[in-house]
């Protein structure tokens, strides 16, 4: 089955859209932007960018790549940028502390072929420039990025991870995506996917289950990621909720 | 047959060594410090370099690659510079004045490596940020690099082409690579999953969920499969089945 395309301008393009997390400097987001370019992506979304937008330092830097920057949506939190994806990678060095899949550039591109050849909305997430991803955003991606530095000398910027990672990406360019044997029914979106957590959080939070306090953000970050990851389709969604309502309403009196 | 090998600095490592012929400003001399350190190059050589040498906006700029920059030797000519290489590659577009083999980066990594296996010494060139490689510098290379990028917008500065080149190159270096995808955290056990769903099940039917009853085998296995097909963890496992259990006890006396 394909996923019906929106009308925005990211969607446009058959090709995985970056997602700039709280980007600090203007100029890093222009050069982001050039990086993109260069192998042909064009499809960035901006998640509340320190400076606000329009950035007149992004644009500037930006320079030929001016579309990248004109054509950017803007989010005020990561949730939103990733509520019509499908699927989601985050950029950063491994989380011990995630149940995530952690894999190389060129296997992250293997998997957004597959993914965007099956009509499904990809997104990879780069982190701010000082902090990178925080552990909450990153529970948000179905995999990591890692990409195999120098332990001894780790020094990759916001622009230059951009640029490894679109440069793999355009090696396979233009040969026709692979088949994706686990994608017969695509995932349910990303704000779906969020609302059966939203849903399933509210219902343990009424019945006290979050407890200690002290244990209740590490809780529900593990349970979001679990939920996040698992891929479940629409209907799987549907089914999902219809339990956690039952539950939550419990037995009939 | 295999190379004598003479001591200066960039002789000791089995990589390729960089040549900068030409390079204007510091900054990107110590940008494509850091661009090759990152992936565990470290043999820099320089040809001519614009302002002199040492440059201490080279020095600056390299910050935690400064051995990189303090490790260069610097020539007069490229002819000097290559005197004691044994093969020779060109980081340019095509020039189709000249009858030189054509290659991708990861070409170019796989003859640098088979080259540096049989120990002969090995040098990619890297041209001035403006003008690029001479006509005259290129025909004295074995081959052409060419970094395949958009033709609408190509751009590449001289670290990000260091950076392509370096990153291609570490791929078979034996930097620690991502753990192997989808292997850190394995599923949890087929059988694990089943009583994560059959508990999910014994709580629906305590509330009576599955209603009405012709509809409830087919509830029941359209939930099995999304639990069965997640994957969860063993951790998230005992994690939803402790709120499976918090839902099925409900709200506190």
């Amino acid at each position: 089955m394909r996923v019906s395309r929106s009308r925005a301008t990211d969607d446009l393009s058959a090709a995985p859209i970056f997602v700039l997390v709280e980007p600090q400097m203007g100029e890093n987001i222009g050069a982001a932007a050039r990086a993109m370019l260069n192998f042909g992506l064009t499809g960035m979304r901006i998640v509340n960018p320190r400076d606000g937008w329009p950035n007149p330092k992004a644009a500037a830097m930006a320079s030929g790549a001016s579309a990248v920057i004109d054509g950017a949506r803007v989010f005020g939190t990561t949730d939103e940028a990733l509520g019509d994806c499908h699927y989601v990678l985050a950029t950063t060095a491994r989380r011990r502390e995630l149940a995530l899949p952690v894999v190389t550039p060129e296997e992250a591109v293997s998997a957004l072929r597959g993914r965007i050849g099956d009509g499904q909305r990809c997104a990879v997430l780069f982190g701010a420039e000082r902090s990178g991803l925080s552990s909450d955003d990153t529970a948000r991606a179905d995999a990591i990025v890692s990409i195999p530095v120098n332990p001894a000398f780790a020094s990759l910027n916001l622009s230059q991870a951009a640029l490894l990672v679109a440069y793999e990406w355009s090696k396979g360019a233009g040969l026709p995506a692979p088949d994706n044997p686990f994608a017969e029914e695509p995932p349910a979106s990303r704000a779906d996917a969020a609302r059966l957590f939203e849903h399933l959080e509210d219902e343990l939070d009424a019945v006290g289950h979050f407890y200690p306090p002290e244990k209740a953000t590490m809780m529900k970050r593990n349970l979001r990621a679990a939920i996040m990851r698992a891929g479940f389709t629409d209907a799987e969604v549907r089914s999902l909720r219809g339990a956690v309502k039952a539950l939550g309403r419990g037995k009939p009196e």
